[in-house]
């Protein structure tokens, strides 16, 4: 079953910089910040309100977030919707014919289960799905 | 003072079309449709769980969002963020130099009172604040 939102993401030219603009703006906090290596990113994650609001920065020039700030600049990257199952949501929209770039979920920022929707799924809106329930111990 | 997210806002090439693909691919149900006249646009506001989603579709060639789809094409295109006061804000902000687009609240879809941030003052995100309270009845 697919759920309300979990975050948003934004891709930034400079974390730190970014980081503080939305705590100076717009009152965020600063609740993480994490290497995802498997997606060859560094994240930061903030809340403002009850809204948890990711700052996405490359760690690698073949990252695909890399290519997104060479191609658009910096802004809003994409959704992150919350899942029972990320893998169940997967298939059920593989067997429908839905665009997706993971068939078969894998593990993201704080260890959560992961997939992302094709951005042409959505007419260009990038939506992920993330499953909590995996979270390793700090 | 600010609080969490209001909605998200996306912009989409076809309404009805946009309205049928986030029906069918993740289970989003139709809440309100209005043409804002003041934003020469018209918005169909989605439910996807808690998460309230805004499909903007122009309704002029001048409209900010023609802009936005004929350089960016189709996808996400702003933030709302819920504020107690959106004049106290936008004051607050530009007194302390933040780049605006609106020095004064306008009317926002369904009566709400809202002011945009200029993209450029949290690196390319375009936030807009929404103060509710003030719904026509319908």
């Amino acid at each position: 079953m697919i759920r309300g939102l979990d975050h948003l993401a934004i891709a930034v030219s400079n974390l730190d910089e970014a980081v503080t603009l939305w705590q100076t703006v717009l009152g965020a906090t600063v609740v993480h910040r994490e290497v995802v290596v498997e997606q060859k990113v560094e994240v930061v994650m903030l809340k403002l309100g009850d809204l948890k609001i990711e700052l996405l920065w490359p760690t690698s020039a073949d990252s695909g977030v890399s290519k997104f700030l060479a191609s658009r600049g910096p802004g809003l990257h994409h959704i992150a919707i919350q899942a029972d199952s990320t893998q169940a949501e997967l298939s059920r929209l593989s067997d429908a014919g839905v665009r997706l770039i993971d068939l078969h979920a894998r593990v993201g920022a704080e260890g959560t289960h992961v997939g992302f929707l094709h951005p042409k799924a959505l007419e260009g809106v990038l939506v992920e799905l993330v499953e909590h329930g995996h979270e390793r111990s700090r």
